[in-house]
């Protein structure tokens, strides 16, 4: 089965130790909202949406065993200890949503007076972990959605009496795998899927330094799956491009604005790029809840940057000369214009289309 | 004064051991012929021009004390250690080239009758100490050449009537500098003439996975330069184009072909795409000697690729899945398209002037 970087009963939380692979697989027990800040902010836990479940279950499991002599106390632990938890890692959105969507309902239990205390607890607990099984939902649409996009988009390439596709080449940047969300994968999920129609002929992985999520937490998914799979450094994007026909890109997203701009881990960008040189087609895969209307285009997302040392080091060993600046940035904004389509559980979207898409769906 | 990684007088010989950098800075007594093959073979000296200059500087200082009995017997000894230090880096092909030059010098002065054993001695130590002030001269012609280019780019860009340029920021690959050559360097002899003009705003240098040449070994120049400096990732360099103003990007080459492709470390390719995206001129540094127009096109080029364990691991610390492929070529090759202009020592060149160009210079 598909690895499991999560593990949740209600009253437990386990997440795989991400820092330590892939040379170990040890898990981290989460015993409330302070483990949750630190497993965020260490980058123990990390991907837009495991840190948003990682981070509300923390609370849950904190909850769980406690009693309220209140409402109104639950609904102020609810709201303070979310708030602080979106402060791990600021940039991440996706907790900031959830946590927002949970202090509402907190807010509406609270108001409710047909229920008590034990009760609000209970439903605060169940919408959480529903937020667990939502995602690996959402993921398995997205992969679909993607996967059906990618070999329409090389059988028109193709000429429109092609007829079906042949298996596919894709590359793939960071890690969007079930070790970056609740399971399956967003731009992973969509590389699972093709493995799943038997359409996937290679798939490519990034490096990604300085993390090097990629070498480290894609590849490790790559073996674990038995996919046919190889690595490249960053640097070679281009070098593949030109050398070994490859379909598609797809990646991930920390943040869609309105327009389609997409702020990804850093490298995202210049792959973009590099993908429009060589005429390879796009995509961004992202749940709704990455989607953000609020924000018109990409220059209005602030861009994290990231100590020095995650750059000159490897662990303990010290790979760059002492005394150089570093620049650190932890993402990079890809414009709207670069992408072909972006990837949603509820279907693929031209970045143009996005907006108008969205708000309807939002509606309906 | 210029990093000295070769430090030479007649009857002295040291280099800085490249394999304790950027951790330690310690110099190695180089004392004779035995001393050059280990420091070439155990690579404390790397860069194709270096380890020609060291080898045949190894001998120089063996010779020099010396007293032979005849010019037969001198001969003799040049031929014999030459190319025994050829085998310590058999695919060095300069110390090969450097090697046959020397041998054949010998074989003339052995043959004429004018000359006796002394005069033959200081004519073949002149010839060896010429190698390295030619190759520091020639640095210099292309960081004066390139500058220049660099410069005048930036005012035509900014309009005919805007005057003397001001100060520019400038980004390079891998490391081409005092560390790769004699001295002064390629690439980064363009960056260390900036500089001198006072016209170096500030250069970025990009680590260069999988052997981090650019953030152990250029970032070590620059930092001992005390210049402006900063070290980005291989990912990043789209998103400082796009970002930092950069005017101008500089590179060096291991061989060109006739038609202006260029082969170097692999990633120019990629950083080329980019700069082509971002409008930024794209220039090529490399002495004539890395010129080869008896190669068309980089069609005819053929890259090394290397082995896994150099992306898998750091040192012996392993930074990859267990299990995961990797594609490693060392090299890609940048189409001419992409190169506003090749940095020679007798000038820069649009790459479809290139090969007329150089031909007439070869004839002259």
């Amino acid at each position: 089965m598909s690895l499991q970087s999560i593990k949740y009963s209600r009253g437990s939380l386990e997440i795989l130790d991400q820092l330590l692979l892939p040379g170990q697989s040890k898990y981290l027990v989460v015993r409330g909202v302070e483990d949750g800040w630190k497993v965020i902010n260490k980058m123990q836990v990390r991907g837009a949406p495991a840190i948003a479940i990682v981070g509300c279950l923390s609370l849950a499991v904190e909850v769980n065993p406690e009693e309220f002599g209140s409402k109104k106390l639950l609904r102020q632990e609810i709201e303070g200890k979310l708030n602080y938890l979106v402060s791990a890692r600021p940039t991440a959105v996706n907790m900031k949503i959830a946590a927002d969507e949970l202090i509402t309902l907190a807010n509406e239990l609270d108001k409710d007076e047909n229920i008590d205390v034990a009760e609000m607890k209970h439903r605060f607990l169940s919408a959480t972990e529903a937020m667990l099984k939502k995602d690996i939902a959402d993921n398995r649409a997205i992969g679909a959605h993607g996967a059906k996009a990618i070999l329409q988009g090389v059988t028109e390439a193709a000429g429109a009496s092609a007829g079906s596709a042949g298996s596919v080449r894709v590359l793939t940047h960071c890690n969007t795998g079930s070790l970056a969300t609740a399971g399956y994968g967003t731009a992973l999920g969509v590389v699972r899927q093709l493995a799943e129609l038997g359409k996937l002929e290679h798939v490519y992985c990034t490096e990604t330094r300085p993390y090097n999520q990629g070498a480290r937490l894609t590849a490790y998914e790559l073996v674990h799956e038995k996919f046919p799979a190889t690595l490249v450094l960053d640097s070679m994007v281009a070098a593949l491009l030109r050398a070994k026909n490859v379909a598609a890109v797809v990646v991930g997203a920390d943040r869609v604005a309105a327009n389609g701009d997409t702020a990804n881990k850093i490298g995202t960008y210049q792959i973009a790029v590099v993908a429009k040189h060589h005429g390879v087609p796009f995509y961004v895969a992202a749940p709704l809840t990455s989607i953000d209307l609020a924000i018109p285009s990409g220059d209005h997302i602030i861009i994290e940057e990231r100590p020095d040392r995650e750059m000159t080091h490897v662990g303990e060993h010290r790979i760059a000369a002492p005394g150089i600046n570093c620049w650190n940035p932890a993402f990079d904004v890809t414009p709207a214009s670069l992408i072909t389509g972006i990837i949603t559980e509820r279907g693929v979207f031209k970045p143009a289309e996005l907006n108008a898409a969205i708000t309807k769906l939002l509606e309906s």
